[in-house]
């Protein structure tokens, strides 16, 4: 197969995906070149394809930052990957460990550097995270934006305990990962979710209780009565700055509240986001290097499969953007790459 | 001297307090009586007396959760005082150490038990915290409420390191013991305040820059000036939630904004307090009895001084509610006992 | 029933054990009194037989810290607890929360406090915690010590990770805790013991490879095989300091090892325990009130069933001391009270 | 100036040590070149030059990890540093932030690469670390290793509060820096070394009290005197095991003991390191960049000193190694390159 990727024209929507062909990448020192057999899709994407990411997209990059494939070359002096390995990379290639700092996400795979939607993509050797052996391609490949925030958010600075409770906000993949590994650590999940279809799927996935927005728009109400009065100690606030009032009232004293996901949000903070409420608020970008490896070991010991809505072939892109823009999926929208 | 009290009944104002003769108290198992010196007023006093804090006072009980006393009787099985020493109380008897749960908040002094402006006192005894003794009664007596809660901010989950910046806003007791705890860990303190006469006093009392909101309305600017754009990481929010946004942009990435005092806020929680910033945002409520000792052993340490604006006697206290209402004081309000 | 109870003499082993009617007890203010309804044994226990447990035993003491029963009657104030509660302990009744402090330490039921070993124990309000319904009487008598201990060894500071490694050394009751709590925790479990029965029951408990030490007394090796070189992230080391070098040598880079229980040890210090390991060792007694709640809520969650080896009549406690000290038990040795 | 540089051949004692002319340094991508002011030894570097540090030194290396000098070439892709920057780097050059890895370790300035003895340096720009301003070249030549060290010990995984005790045992560099950084953080601190000069020097430096151990050899009991029988919460421990089980008798309840120091240890542990204590005993390899960087704040906010024993010129080095080894050096041995 030929070397070919697809560029984004930052704010041109959809039509500013156009596929190339790729000259054979080379791996510099500390570099890795990987021919890539799967890619995923997240919201980012598509808000890099309507100029509305904080972060702007280079023009011409190369988009995606969640992909999987196989060492094919590496560079001088690189020691964490041999060619052959299956691996994916990290949201923010210079974040490796502990806290998160304002250097580390200026830099970005398909946004500032080229990501995964080609068939050859160079990664910094640091970025570079081996995935858990049972996942398909399709599967690791959906791990890198979604995945990690959603473990990050569970697991820092204090994991989650045994027998606390968990309340998932929202029901895209950031949520579904947030109930999947609230599960392995042994907590009391419920989950927020707008359809009662996806409210079945939540079940299955391993949610405790399930309350469908739609029927209980007073929900928080519902959380307060499904804790005996406590509300619950975690929130994975997943939806935004639209359902944090709710989240607030639903969460115990002294709760942890962290809102995920890139929202085009109004740049000037407002409001009183505490209500009569003593808890803290925080919201997180991604997770470290770290964050992702130790994730990973739980997924291969608990053999997790992430939920994939569905996948479409690398030359269908633009419907696989389509799909998450519009077809309100349960689950990853993945790219088979090769 | 006769054992005299004053009572109060809530939700009348200034017209709620009334004086009368006090049985003399006796201890029971685990509890010691102390004779009060001096008392101290917080905020929390004044809404107290409105009817407006969260927490309804039981009608009659004695004001004041702040005071200093000897004691002069113990209890059946007390083993954490002698006759003599001289001590004072946690905010909340029932915290004695790790996190605040909500069934620590429903029992505090001079709201649903009787607190300090009495001649006499009777404290539990796991409530009981020995006080530094460089300082006079009066000093002694400011520590409960704002020491403790300008501590916990400062030193909870993580202390602030040596070298890092603090934020303090606002210029009531809580800012000026921040300002005070904050230097003697080391921070780069920069403080908000209203009026240039507290500035000079705040720069005094160790402040590294002062800026006069009057002056420089958007003092969020001059913050991110101040420390070459990266803003501070640390913000101890002694205002509320009028001041929450301009705190937030004067933040670093990845910072810690806490969010203290018991405000008549609104009940509902509404608004975005990140706009586009990550980082967390938290409220809490005074400290545990383990950070009240561990506040004193670095009072003790440093011999720091309380700042106090002004000491009335103990038959004029309607006088020095009137005056934390509307004095602007610079410094906790006393009431001398004996 | 009539009141009756044991009582220990001090440093005359299974001779310093004797029974008598027992004044029907009543509770003070913050007091609760239940009827005990089994009571369990720890190692400890012989060792206040036998003279040899740190702090020494009061004269006459009634012996046992772990044990649970019915409230039948609350004294003045008491607010956690109700009559017909069914209710245990916390082994040092003054440790609430937090780390714990020396003055935690010299108090404690069966030693300095009258114990469960009686139809009658009063308890201090503060020290009384529920217990997970679906256990039954024996089970839940057995949490107090060895339950407490296991979880916060694998929980503090930090929790232990899904998809870490914990090793237990020893197959007494705290290492069978610690084999349940790590596997609710996610994490992979090695386990080390000393005869081949008791390796198969390990496994039954969730162990993921079990070691014989009496086959391979270099169980370091098998333990370093295990995991590919790396050694473990967390060790559980319940046998002591006999076995401290081999866990150190099983133990990875930045390894956490916590030594518990009460060991007759030689008071000097002595010795090198690192070699050329960087890592951290720490010694830790039990744990706090809201340690054993936040266990209970996992084992709730969980449906944990605690293991026993044998129960006995409480006319035959002497036979239980026996049995722990000559049986060689695989799980808790407990006596039925009523 | 020419380009030179000394080599080093292990194992062969101060005779390994030789010079040479070196070709001026190309800087590969993300890699900088420095011009080198000063440098420092440590106590690791004796070992290397005799073989017995456990990493292994590459034969013929550029010893030292610790110096500082001026960027005269940054190679493609760097955006840590430009040309003209004053900077050092870290001991690890893989160790950016969060919890030492296995990996980190194995990868040493001046140990498998080359190192500051020399007219000019390659850097990996991931291991550049900015000094303070207010420093000389010799002053920043010293922090690397034994300042890191001794900040990490102390403020990580908590940072030690003010007003809580410190000990430092030893007169090294490790223990001179220990008690600086102990001051600023506010801590009472007791240091203990072997003669009365350094005794005194050790009081001007601004410990609270010191104990020499030649004329009160059970120094543990002065300690335990001098903090009323409590002992010390925090221990920095930089002789080594020799003095570990006088510092565990010197220790709080719950105390932390850090173990700091490349200490030609045996191999193999052994021993009970805790009597009868309950704490924790921990040994550390440096510390991270983020740790470095944190340090160099509160240097720079403090405005510290480092202690400078002498300093040697550039080529005399070799009296420089014999007076770390032999001269008994209050304070760094420096020596000034250009």
């Amino acid at each position: 197969m030929n070397a070919v990727a697809y560029h984004l024209e930052p704010s041109r929507g959809a039509a500013g995906l156009t596929i190339a062909a790729q000259p054979m990448p080379e791996p510099g020192p500390h570099q890795v070149v990987i021919r890539v057999r799967a890619a995923a899709l997240n919201r980012r994407d598509l808000m890099l394809l309507d100029g509305s990411y904080p972060l702007p997209a280079m023009p011409g990059v190369v988009p995606l930052s969640d992909g999987v494939g196989t060492v094919i070359a590496v560079g001088h002096s690189v020691t964490r990957a041999v060619v052959g390995d299956r691996v994916t990379a990290t949201y923010f290639p210079r974040w490796i460990d502990g806290p998160q700092r304002r250097s580390h996400v200026v830099e970005q795979y398909g946004a500032t550097r080229h990501g995964m939607l080609a068939t050859y993509a160079v990664l910094e050797e640091d970025s570079v995270v081996h995935v858990p052996e049972h996942l398909t391609d399709a599967e690791a490949a959906t791990l890198t934006c979604a995945g990690v925030v959603a473990w990050a958010a569970l697991t820092t600075p204090l994991p989650v305990l045994p027998g606390e409770s968990v309340l998932t906000v929202g029901s895209g993949a950031v949520a579904l990962f947030g109930v999947q590994h609230a599960k392995i650590l042994g907590a009391e999940v419920i989950s927020i979710t707008s359809d009662l279809g996806k409210a079945e799927r939540l079940s299955e996935l391993g949610a405790d209780a399930v309350i469908d927005r739609s029927r209980t728009p007073d929900w928080e109400r519902a959380v307060l009565d499904h804790t005996d009065g406590h509300g619950v100690e975690h929130v994975l606030e997943a939806v935004g700055m639209a359902t944090l009032g709710q989240s607030v009232h639903s969460a115990a004293y002294n709760a942890r509240i962290t809102v995920v996901g890139a929202m085009p949000a109004p740049g000037v903070p407002t409001g009183n986001p505490f209500g009569t409420s003593y808890l803290s608020i925080r919201k997180i970008a991604v997770g470290s290097r770290a964050d992702f490896e130790a994730m990973n070991r739980s997924i291969a010991e608990h053999r997790v499969r992430p939920v994939i809505d569905r996948i479409f072939p690398f030359d269908r892109a633009e419907r696989a953007y389509h799909h998450l823009r519009t077809g309100d999926p349960f689950g990853k929208v993945v790219i088979e790459v090769s």
